[in-house]
């Protein structure tokens, strides 16, 4: 175990010396399971985006940690590779799939169960997608926590003694939108940080800036790519005419941080062609995101990160066939 | 063709020799795919299994022989693999298809010829299935069933003359559920019986126990699980609060039976950690079965064993990156 | 660059002398896209099938040029390979996709804004389907053009500035169907000719005789399998009970002329048992038709092509494992 760059210690040999240094090793890869939520291999951002979503609720903020925990702990009592469990790949999801929960059921005994058993579940459905996905070399993203989560809101119309929040959306048929509410400069201000806060399920400005200040902490081209990404899918939402509300809470813009981050910053070497390519799949988010959540009206479901993982698997798998531009 | 401890003749060769061979062979095989709805490779298992849902109803018997014989009578006429032929794995779907439309289609001429050739059609995708599944060495389990019922059944929407019975759940927006009866023990001890025979779409408890023994004759270890896994089930579900009734019909448990059989006994070797995987699995599938039916009800479509495919597949897909646990 | 039978020019090298011939090379790409609309990679058959349109609607002939320039010169630019872009299969997705928007929203500004990002987009699923599907070396087909147009009709409901016409269903719930109307030699000789129309959105039986004379030209065999296609198709719905203005309309038959199309003449080599094959996969067509429309009813969506790629994405998967059918 040494110092690392990306985070308070790294692993090299997979065995750690001493209790102490034990327990400092789990707590880097806790805080790098944080971190990838937004694709940051890196504790520090991790830390920082705890910090924010501690700063918004205490209560989301043990969740991220619980669930976090949760699925790490799990993939290292399977067995799985010790490196990506380091790297944060099963706890990002664990911490998602806390947050979701505790968002959208009501906390109790019951639901603190099921954050710890679906966190651990999520571990499980990580393992097969990644066994799945190498077929193609493409990354899982966090499919698995919208899975699970899908799955366990689902439940709620079967399982009497779990009871959704007024925020999970109710079922209904979806109709043709009109224009509502008036865009104003304050409007996309808004939208632009809570945008950033909504990948963690969190509405508040204050903690999108902090998120963004861990990915500043992690990586200046994810901290560009996010503040454009957020900005992209408020405008691409506004020209389209969504509702004012919608775009002021951010729910037009955290599909597209996570795709920009993901295109511009994480698996395209930069260039001229890759940055137009993850361009038009920031643009095209929005779009994905409004589909899916008409999608998933008939069973009352929110799109979470799905459109994300749809927009950037295309892309992603479309690289191969464009040699102008080079995966990184 | 010898004698077979697993069925009635075996057939190394590919060649049998004289009609009465030639027709034990193809008993036999018939018998096979019914065995094989519960993962069984097993004739006597498949005997056992016949006369379990004839006991209840000799239409669906008679629907049994007829779908088993023209999903396994197409899979030879386009000339797939004879061992898997004889193993019962195109039979299997062919059974299963008979049966869930003979339950939610009012039998007819039209109904019987649906049968016939959805059977039939069933051997195309499982065909289809096996193919696509190779490249990950997955089994393709009942899907094939699932998918070409669930063609017909939601065709019943379009063509006029395909009637379906009440028992086709009506299409609804699903919403949040509430406790709904009292659980006894008679509720459980019903529900882990019927829970078994619910596998083949029959609502005895006798029946449940007749499928039982064919369990017993082929696999103690599979006799064990499904038991267990019925039970699980409706424990589940009773602790979620899922609505008595549904309880006591073993809705909670045909799902749970058929994880159970397949990950404790069929493809991972016996272990405590195999054994603890298989239970999470186990314990999973209730949920995953609330959450597929919930998915269904806006266009009033059954589950069918959908939730035991999928949890399956995630839970054997996962395996290779669990080094802790050993594919059978 | 030389002449070639199946079109205006083939260009051997990828590299076109002099603008003029450069010019005729994309005229030629453009055309080849229009034809593989219906699997055929042919010019002459394109021109045929671009003057059905035109016949039927200047609007929809224009999006068909629109939307395969886009399509096209989007892989152009992000460096595809050449020969799949000469053989038309970039321009095919885009066609439909323009011809599509164009069917179902309201033309302005942003339709037409929405038909070249929407059409771009379908070259870079494209692009990530072909990655997917060689693994088992299936054909991509239409599905490009199926998802990317889903996906911008679903955004309706969202978007305030995206207007519908009367023409995209309207939400609702299923529910079994009754015998409307009365099937007479008219419905089924009007079905016949608008099922070829309908292929690109178009009712009118004029083009479909146009599109008809476009397969004659390149393909006797396709020319034979999109008349039994589409009869099949009507025949089967009719036997169901269909109701009558569906089957007039041609809605039963566009599917089935296309899995006609591409088994009975491009992916199978011709003989008894693959006729019989394509005849089974012709005949279960307007049942996946029936299916797909009634699961996509709750979103109040189309089918679309879906049922045609569905099917003969699962017949060809199954193909290896029939040996006495030979993939062509």
């Amino acid at each position: 175990m040494k110092l690392s760059s990306t985070g308070l210690v790294w692993d090299d040999t997979g065995s750690a010396s001493g209790p102490a240094l034990r327990a400092l090793g789990l707590v880097d890869t806790v805080l790098r399971g944080v971190g990838q939520v937004m694709l940051q291999n890196n504790s520090y951002a991790g830390l920082l985006f705890l910090i924010g979503v501690f700063y918004n609720s205490t209560l989301f903020g043990i969740g991220v940690l619980v669930g976090t925990l949760s699925s790490t702990l799990t993939a290292r009592l399977l067995g799985a590779e010790r490196a990506q469990i380091r790297d944060g790949l099963f706890g990002c999801n664990g911490a998602l799939v806390a947050v979701g929960i505790l968002y959208f059921l009501h906390p109790g005994v019951l639901t603190w169960a099921c954050v710890i058993v679906a966190a651990a579940c999520s571990s499980v459905l990580m393992a097969a997608m990644l066994n799945m996905m190498r077929v193609w070399k493409l990354p899982v993203l966090t499919a698995p926590f919208v899975f699970t989560t899908l799955c366990v809101f689902l439940a709620t119309a079967r399982f009497g003694r779990l009871q959704s929040t007024e925020l999970l959306p109710s079922a209904g048929l979806p109709h043709d939108a009109t224009v509502e509410g008036f865009v104003t400069g304050s409007t996309l201000v808004h939208g632009l940080f809570s945008g950033v806060a909504q990948v963690f399920f969190q509405a508040s400005p204050v903690t999108g800036a902090l998120f963004l200040a861990g990915l500043l902490v992690s990586s200046r081209l994810g901290f560009v790519a996010a503040m454009a990404g957020s900005l992209i899918g408020a405008m691409v939402a506004w020209g389209m005419g969504a509702a004012e509300a919608a775009i002021y809470s951010g729910a037009f813009g955290f599909n597209s941080v996570l795709t920009a981050i993901a295109l511009a910053s994480v698996f395209l070497r930069p260039s001229t062609a890759s940055l137009a390519y993850a361009g038009l799949a920031t643009m095209v988010t929005p779009l994905a995101y409004a589909a899916v959540s008409a999608l998933l009206e008939p069973v009352g479901m929110p799109a979470m990160t799905l459109p994300f993982v749809l927009v950037v698997w295309v892309f992603v798998l479309a690289i191969p066939l464009f040699p102008r531009l080079k995966s990184a």
